[in-house]
């Protein structure tokens, strides 16, 4: 039996194509103690990663090593030497991008059978919980204040747009699509939403926040948001999650004109987080992401792809903010 | 009697000259009811208000109306509508660059003879304040940790940098010229001190902090800025008091190129605050900060000129680097 996977055969130099990857045909590995063999149901591909590719130590040496690219994926226990994780179970983890991983049981969450394992690489997943962590503990809205999200219809940020709308505020999206706004509005009850390619985004933006912006939640930085800074009030909040504007690049931009000019001018707060810093407190965000799921306030936009093959097409036209919601690779 | 003045003739629109300003024999104003008359006796000279002079609303009209250049001064009460502010008695407030001027009450702090009055303009004032309140209200620092300080030896960075090291910190200041880096380290104990004029200044400051960075207080965005944030730790914050990089001239630059990327990596919190927003405990703080003065813990380096006629020139000279410590104007 082979072991499909997708690996980096060389490091992007300017923009992520398609060839930086190749399919190779692996063995399936053999488990250590305490590992499980998983075999992957479905991946999600993510912005983020693209990140990771950039010159990192842990991709450097691809070319030789042919590493599996990496990504979080759902899939069953085939093999088990854990039994908090019997065969048949399913489980969330640091597949990659393969047919089949060998993977440290500390690493795994167990999917309870009542859930749709799907969710897990969606609102219950990493797209989810960094929405909520970030929106929540980072820019911290209160009812009636006006919330910004960048790459809105993106995979966190559908998510974060439509928690904000929960607790009672205004949330205004921003995207680089008519299409995708006008769906921003109609099936998830943003109240406004702003393509950033318009000639007039500045104006729109302005537009669109009558009354400022009390906090930001910032997928993309660059020029999205220099606008932002303009239309933030006295004691704003921005919760940085995310620099697509900038990852597909061996070049990233200065950052914008107004930093720190009018974060001090505006007592505005910055910060940056990673939703791995709340590991500990995921449980409880899933009870209460699921109970909005359950009850119909939280839609998840989920953009499948089919086989391993289509992974890296799937990534590179992702940068391009080709998805509407979570992309996944399913292989099952 | 007249009241000698220091104008606003036009907006500086490149770097800031002498030729901006003008000196005009003005009337010693009439008062009206609750105002108090006040002799200056000193002002001081503050980076800050470079920014007051881009084209802002309040000074555009200069060249027509002669604005008096506004600034913080101390002075005697020689008129008096107010029972609080009884004639012969010391105050401080926003006098402006001028001999006389007719203050309403509530914008004026009483300053009570036990104190030399002069210290209101330095380590009790605007300066010693804002660095008391941006450092440990926005910055907060605990024991043990390194603080990174801009424009160290300016009237806001002295400051800061010696609250640091009181409260157990390790300090090390940038400053543009090898003689303040010196007297800081020599005369106020900063642990490190690197001219970041200096070609080697990123492996400089990368010596310096050996175990990192923990809180950057930034007087000066820029360049600073962008090195500060390679040498931050995980958790990192940055208190964003001032942008002296920035203010003399019309076309700021961008801002550094890690934002948002390090702040999201490294979870770093960067948060603009104006002292002004903390009003309501000066006098809290004053007491505080005097106990340090009087045990000897904090010094107050004050950089005195003497005669109106000399305000614009060590202005203008300021914003090059030229002071060491809280620059005052004396007319006494």
């Amino acid at each position: 039996m082979q072991n499909r996977q997708v690996v980096v055969e060389n490091l992007p130099t300017g923009k992520l194509h398609c060839n930086n990857f190749k399919i190779k045909m692996g063995l399936i590995p053999k488990l250590s103690s305490g590992q499980v063999l998983v075999r992957t149901t479905a991946f999600a591909i993510t912005a983020g990663a693209r990140a990771g590719l950039q010159g990192s130590a842990s991709y450097a040496g691809a070319a030789e090593s042919d590493v599996v690219m990496r990504g979080t994926g759902i899939g069953e226990v085939v093999e088990s030497t854990n039994t908090q994780f019997p065969v048949g179970s399913m489980v969330l983890g640091p597949t990659g991008w393969q047919e089949y991983a060998a993977l440290n049981s500390r690493s795994l969450t167990f999917i309870p059978e009542r859930y749709d394992p799907l969710k897990f690489i969606g609102p219950l997943g990493i797209n989810g919980l960094a929405a909520y962590f970030g929106l929540f503990r980072t820019g911290r809205p209160v009812i009636g204040e006006t919330v910004m999200v960048s790459a809105a219809a993106g995979s966190v940020g559908h998510f974060a747009g439509q928690m904000a709308k929960i607790i009672g505020c205004k949330v205004v999206g921003v995207t680089g699509d008519d299409k995708k706004a006008e769906r921003l509005r109609n099936e998830l009850g943003f109240d406004a939403s702003v393509n950033y390619k318009s000639e007039n985004f500045r104006n729109d933006l302005k537009l669109a926040t009558p009354d400022g912006i009390d906090v930001y939640f910032d997928n993309t930085g660059g020029d999205i948001l220099g606008s932002a800074l303009f239309r933030l009030n006295v004691g704003g909040r921005i919760a940085c999650c995310g620099v697509v504007s900038q990852y597909d690049t061996s070049s990233p931009d200065s950052g914008p004109r107004g930093i720190p000019g009018l974060l001090v001018n505006k007592r505005i707060t910055m910060q940056g987080f990673l939703v791995f810093d709340y590991a500990d407190e995921y449980q409880t965000a899933r009870d209460e992401i699921n109970k909005w799921i359950d009850s119909g306030q939280l839609i998840g936009w989920t953009d499948e792809v089919f086989g391993l093959d289509s992974a890296p097409e799937a990534f590179v036209n992702l940068l391009a903010g080709g998805n509407v919601g979570s992309r996944v690779v399913r292989l099952d």
